[in-house]
């Protein structure tokens, strides 16, 4: 059998404590299974500044590129607050994501039953929440040139971005959202702002173009982005995929992931393009919350989200479909067992540590 | 006593309906108050450009820039989605909002106590609720160059929107938000993604220098904007003004209408900078809601947030405290008298159509 080499990337803040409950989980199904998991370790964000002065060094880049697939925790802190932007913490993840060429970025936002009241939302609302948002990840504004600071003198400067896509990006972005949704309810929402930019008109256009060419079994809908804001609150249920760009991603994930009142364990999976000829992705698979420096240290953490990445790891990189799909099951038992970290504890539950929580999901695995 | 000045453009859809009850209060205020409100009317949006050829055309330009103040419906629908995107409805909006140099967008995100149960979001989390959202609106993505569509042949097209702020409109704004708090909870959050955006950077900067310059009494906290949008759904009753650019505040702004379940109730603001001699601002007033196409002609849309929106043209354009808060009042006293128009009906409450809801508030106030 293959080995399977993965690299962690553990980062800043409760990224390490949370990342020691995946390499007890590691250990074990090496132990037990003979998975044959090869683990390598590096650094990225601020304890990488602090270490080389980049946010990730060119030898973990190198790692990072060789490995089958990329455990990430979490970058940043006020400690970094300060250093430059071209080193700021997220330099490093966000250089992963290019360099690796992860243009997929997959954010499930699923409602645990056992969480349904912790959200700000009414029950009804999120109970049985199970929706995919499918984000661009490495174009848009997040990378178009220019990007800079001009001074213009008379102490006037001018901040610039650009917002830019070809068409191959959304054409190849809008595939995997249509062959997911085939593999869900066979539902896609594409969501841009063609009412007042041309990126998003062209957007609105190659995915209609892709949907008619290849997908036209799946249902697709269009929607205004901030429209589509307005909808995740009112009635998110209607969502099975939703198809978006790099900075509309960034905002309606997360707030999709705010609905679930799970935000602490929600996973998610950054994917490249099939190679030609292995068929491999590259991948990287982080939590979709941050450092949360002001908690770092306390053995408090919330480990689920950075072991449901794992899942989603072994799922897409290792198509060990049935592991992952057991420990999906192992955190639910967890939860309804009673277990919970203080970031969702509720009244009548049962307040473990992140250690705890780990070992109560290994030990149901 | 001055006459007062009005443009109506009540645009597409519902916009007319809704409008026509603003045209009763300002008859019945004329009569009985004599307020000596002068008005006179245009076309904007789909109807401008059946009739023009454009979403706007230059003479009602022209009227829109002598007015006093604007009073605008909505635009859009079916009808138009095919125009070319130079005239599609959308453009008369940003065709005004650009030449009025109106850069400050002020959209209060309230709940009334009646209606705090038919929110998605649980009841305490948004009852009481009260934030202003000041969304930058003249600049950034909307407008900046270039903002393109390129053939690059071999069937790959390239699409280019422009983020650009400049020191003197990012101050602008902010002093808008600051001044603002002051009258409110004295509390601004800024939000913007300086983690990748070199637009986000600059505003964080000068945010922070003009809070330092001027308005150090005033609490400032600066958020990223992805958490930002997180934390409305989490606790929105944490903000008190927020101050943002014209794309996140688009974003932000619907899902903070959207908390309070009153999105056919919520009203802005769209100032300009006053005028050197005179110290009147440009104005122009309009619901946050949009054209709602399927419910247009039935005479059952929800006329309140035009209403409403013309509560704020009196308190901001022409200081008519008393009569805003008056005609404030009559809406909250009308909606706590039980009656509801389709849109927020639930059990118990007595369904009215457009005409009813603006007689009742007329009479009420
Ligand atoms: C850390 C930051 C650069 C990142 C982003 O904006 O993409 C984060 O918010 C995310 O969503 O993964
Ligand atoms: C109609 C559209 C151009 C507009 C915008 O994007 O600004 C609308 O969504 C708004 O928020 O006023």
């Amino acid at each position: 059998m293959a080995l399977k080499n993965l690299l962690l990337l553990a980062g800043d803040g409760i990224g390490p404590e949370a990342m020691a409950e995946v390499k007890k989980l590691i250990a074990a199904m090496n132990d037990t299974l003979d998975s044959g998991f090869v683990t390598d370790e590096g650094l990225v964000g601020g304890c990488a500044y602090d270490a080389h002065g980049a946010a990730i060094s060119d030898a973990d880049m190198a790692k990072a590129m060789a490995a089958d697939a990329v455990l990430f925790g979490a970058v940043g802190g006020p400690k970094w607050d300060a250093v430059p932007y071209e080193v700021r913490p997220e330099a490093g993840l966000l250089r992963l994501r290019k360099d690796m060429e992860l243009f997929a970025n997959l954010r499930p936002a699923i409602c645990y039953p056992a969480l349904a009241a912790s959200s700000s939302l009414k029950q009804e609302v999120v109970e049985g929440l199970d929706i995919l948002i499918v984000r661009e990840l490495t174009g848009g504004v997040y990378f178009g040139e220019p990007k800079q600071i001009i001074d213009l003198g008379n102490g006037q400067k001018r901040g610039i971005d650009t917002q830019v896509y070809d068409t191959f990006e959304i054409e190849r972005i809008s595939g995997v959202a249509f062959e997911l949704a085939r593999t869900r309810k066979n539902h896609v929402t594409s969501m841009e702002k063609r009412n007042v930019m041309k990126s998003g008109v062209l957007w609105n256009e190659v995915v209609s173009q892709t949907h008619k060419a290849r997908y036209a079994d799946v249902k697709l809908d269009h929607m205004l982005a901030d429209a589509g804001g307005m909808q995740l609150v009112r009635w998110p249920k209607q969502f099975d995929v939703i198809v978006t760009d790099n900075l509309f991603g960034d905002m309606l994930s997360d707030i999709a992931a705010m609905l679930t009142g799970s935000i602490g364990m929600l996973p998610s999976a950054s994917l490249g393009a099939p190679d030609a000829k292995t068929k491999k992705r590259k991948a990287l698979y982080e939590p979709v919350h941050g450092s949360a420096p002001d908690i770092a240290g306390k053995g408090i953490a919330n480990p689920i989200a950075m072991i449901a990445s794992f899942a989603m790891c072994m799922r897409y990189s290792f198509g060990m479909v049935a592991e992952a799909d057991r420990l999906e099951s192992a955190i639910a038992a967890v939860l309804d067992q009673g277990l919970r970290t203080s970031d969702i504890l509720s009244p009548g539950m049962t307040e473990v540590g992140t250690t705890e929580m780990g070992d109560a999901i290994i030990a149901r695995f």
